[in-house]
């Protein structure tokens, strides 16, 4: 999917970069309660990506909670907020991750009726894709329920952003230790951040008395499925 | 329509939501007056549907009354209301309902009339498929008009989503034990919905004085119809 | 252009429901002045119709008075309007008859400069076929026109739906006694309609001083004219 | 252009009301100074036309004074001004003219620079089909410029209406006169316009000391012009 | 470009009008710094124009000043405002004119950041065909910025016919003097046209301390460029 | 890329204004920190172009920092920004710079998340070609999120403008000795700019103390990248 490794030679101040945004991605896929787990990070280019953290469900789903989505868009923003969080500045690199946590709280939004404020109202085609030739034509929506679906797109990504940034300023020294490694192997599987995290596994959402019982569904660990399985710098 | 049962192994947890969400769409149809009877409910997986509430009239209609169509909306919005009645939280599962109930309010309020402030006044094309190729162009009304749309559809949303909230508060135990008979068995007929819910069969349509007797009307309860004939997950 | 007549079983409530529609229908040309006279009315389902209403002029005519437009937008609305006096709610039966109301009060405003407010200014092409391609593109003018062309067709419409209900009120007993006819019945020509409600042929335009004198002319009654030359359920 | 004579039976009101609408055309074309000269008015269909006023130029002309653009449409909205001066009601035979004048009108706001409020910017392209395919697409000017040629488009065509209304008035003798003699002889040529009427050939634009001296221009009175060279009912 | 010589036959008055236009044009480009040098003047009608002002530079250039842009606008808008200070009216031959004077100052706003209040933004594509293909779809800016761009270039039109109409006043009798001569000789080529109108040779832009030295610059003055070599009429 | 040499004759004073504008940028090449090193400065005609500046990093790049994309758009802007401080006036010149910098300004405040005001929201397609076919359609936001976008580039766009303009007026001196040496040599190589001017070679970005030691990664200074390579004239 993003192609063979490639002989790029990084400064070592451009692997730090990439290792803090990857980095960022992966401690967040550990600590965000219901988070997708984190089987590997790697700083070893390939094809377009300088760096690459692999996280996937074991089994297709079907059904994604809210807290889900969220915990998702948290982990995509994860690598700008490692950038900030570190060195106080943003780079180019988090292009993709905004692409992809703007989708999801777009869908939030006008398909999958998560904001009060709009409610259970279907406000964008199924192919979700605004940018392609189904968002041609006009709005089939007044501006007044454009400036809304707006505020609540940006309120739900600032949310999360902010999550993510409180996050790793909580679990520096986690961040810190991944890095170094990385630093030096370039690779780790989920044994190996564990260890060097001194995390635990990826916490599950928390129970509540009626909830089904996530902690018990391995699939709502393992499931393979079709959104960002992948985040890459 | 929805492609062959499919042998997908659902953890506990995940199965209860499906029979919530399911159980949701069915309760409704058994207590929403007017709503088409409920013939099954099952949680076997099929093709892309999880669950399925099978609700269909016996022959063709061509006339829907408005307090029909809000039955079908509050019904529709079933699936999401149990979820929320009983987990206090939201998923994807919703998706299709919301397109569904959304496609009848835009209607009602742009093709049927059936909205005071906008009046008698056709708002859309006879395909009111809002995302599809006869939506591109200039909308043929001012800014003003689409605000108003917005907000009656977004008002019959709303009030046919708390409605189903409403009614499946009211009728929990009918929906828990509906749920548990799901969990045992699977599949349940019109029958055994019945007799597991304690819940007579559907109400019609309250009789007025000069209305015309729906409940003598047996077509009126079984109509093959072809909206919404079925919910699924 | 209908289809033929098709072996539909109907309930007698429905059929009940089907004859006061096309009975507001007709009454309305009975009374409203100007109105195209009645020529037929039937319950028995014919293509996609329930029911039919046909109202024809006897030749072809080339130009409408703004009273004749009004009085067709006032019967094309009575389907609806008997509706609502007699039952006191809606059903979608009123979609063909909305678009064919919409359509003409719209033309009166955007192409026939009747509307004190806007003008004499073209403001809709020729073939003003809003949901067609011809709609594609920008609007040739400013949203704050584009409210008032929306408050000037919904003011009319409401107009002619207010004066629809207000004459069948006024004439409840002739309504009544056509339902009753179509009942046993299904079809009632001219005459039967006329004997059947008490009414007296289609009353003329009201004379003025210096209006031409259509009473004098037959054609004003009669033309065969491109324009909702029938109204269906 | 407008097709061969055809035999239709009109009623005598009918013929009245279309030979007020050609003499509207027809007394302005006398009375309003730069008007083209009227050659002929005929009440006998022709194709689509129920009746046809002739004007026209000798020559080819290139250059339009807005005095004579503002006769034009005065002319124009002639048709539907008699019908209002005498019966005091409206008719959709203005159709034709109505679209004539507005984009009359427009291109001298938009095209010639001939509004105060908006100067000699170019608003639209050259040409000014602005219901064709070169209208489609996005605006190239605010929603405030849209407004502001709205409102200059409605005041030039209103301030000719008016005038049109006045100068009808002020003829009605004459505008009852060519009534009377069409609804006798059906066809007038501008000999017999002239004598029926008792009014003198059309006046050319008031002389001011240093305008090049269009009395003296057989050409200004006599131009074949591509622009609205016969309105029609 | 324009087409052969045609034999059109124009009235004195006619002739007249179409003298005092190109004039405009001509004693503007004698008296305004930076214009192009005129070249010739006619009033023999060849193709679609009635008179022709030719001004060229004598080799390509690919760089403008913001003054020579607005000289060359002051020059296209001669016509309309000589029309304007000898007439007091208005034609619509200034047409071609307003279309070129609109795309120069909205380039200058839109793509040559010559607007203080828009800054060095890119606000067009670089073919700022606005009517044409490119045109079409969503404005890639606000309706705030649109109505900025509007406005700003509405104010360079204005001061540029503001000026216009001041200069040919001071120069009137210069004015006057060519128009004599060409109802006379109906072509005049440079030296003619300084003899007549005892105009000195185009002004240059004004020295300043530092500025290019533009008068040491032929090719300043003569560049052959893409850029509205001739106004016609 | 540029085309061959071309034998175009300029005049001192075209030169001397081709030599600041290019000069402009070289200059803020060797001042801005960060911006990529000035391998060559020419005022020989090429194709298209004047003059141009040749910038440009040793190897591919993936990743910009934000102070990288600003020190970029402040070079693009120093053509201009150097004919202002000289001569006080404008030409049109920048066009190409203009259309590059808000290229990048849009991307960092639509793609990139560089805008606090906007949050991490991707609001525009990857292939930010917003003059193209992929600007089609509807604008996927509201008109309040367009007019902050358009205030954030414009706002970037200003920071960047005056900051050239500020950092030429202090280095004024470099830049005028830079023009005399162009006005006689024609073109300079980097040695030969640094030799000229008495600047050392271009700062980097600051260190601060936990980023990544720009100075140290010789990758920073030296990448062949995709944007901006080089501005020309």
């Amino acid at each position: 999917m993003l192609g063979p490794e490639r002989p790029i030679i990084l400064s070592e101040a451009e692997k730090e970069c990439v290792a803090y945004h990857e980095s960022g991605h992966a401690i967040l896929g550990l600590v965000v309660p219901g988070a997708d787990p984190v089987h590997r990070v790697t700083i070893v280019p390939r094809g377009q990506a300088l760096g690459v953290t692999y996280q996937r469900p074991l089994t297709d789903r079907y059904n994604y909670p809210e807290a889900y989505l969220r915990a998702k868009i948290i982990g995509m923003l994860g690598g700008r907020a490692a950038e900030e969080v570190v060195y106080g500045s943003r780079t180019t690199g988090a292009e993709n991750d905004i692409e992809q946590a703007t989708g999801l709280a777009r869908q939030m939004v006008t398909r999958w009726g998560m904001s009060e404020k709009l409610g259970m109202v279907q406000l964008a085609p199924r192919q979700n894709n605004w940018v392609g030739p189904a968002a041609l034509g006009a709005r089939p929506y007044s501006e007044e329920t454009a400036k809304l679906i707006d505020s609540e797109v940006a309120r739900i990504i600032k949310e999360c952003h902010d999550e993510a940034k409180r996050l790793l300023g909580a679990h520096r020294a986690s961040l810190d230790a991944l890095v170094a490694a990385l630093m030096q192997r370039e690779s780790l599987d989920e044994k190996e951040i564990l260890e060097v995290t001194s995390l635990p596994a990826a916490p599950l959402l928390p129970n509540r008395p009626s909830v089904p019982d996530l902690a018990e569904d391995a699939r709502f660990r393992d499931d393979r499925h079709p959104i960002g399985a992948l985040t890459h710098f």
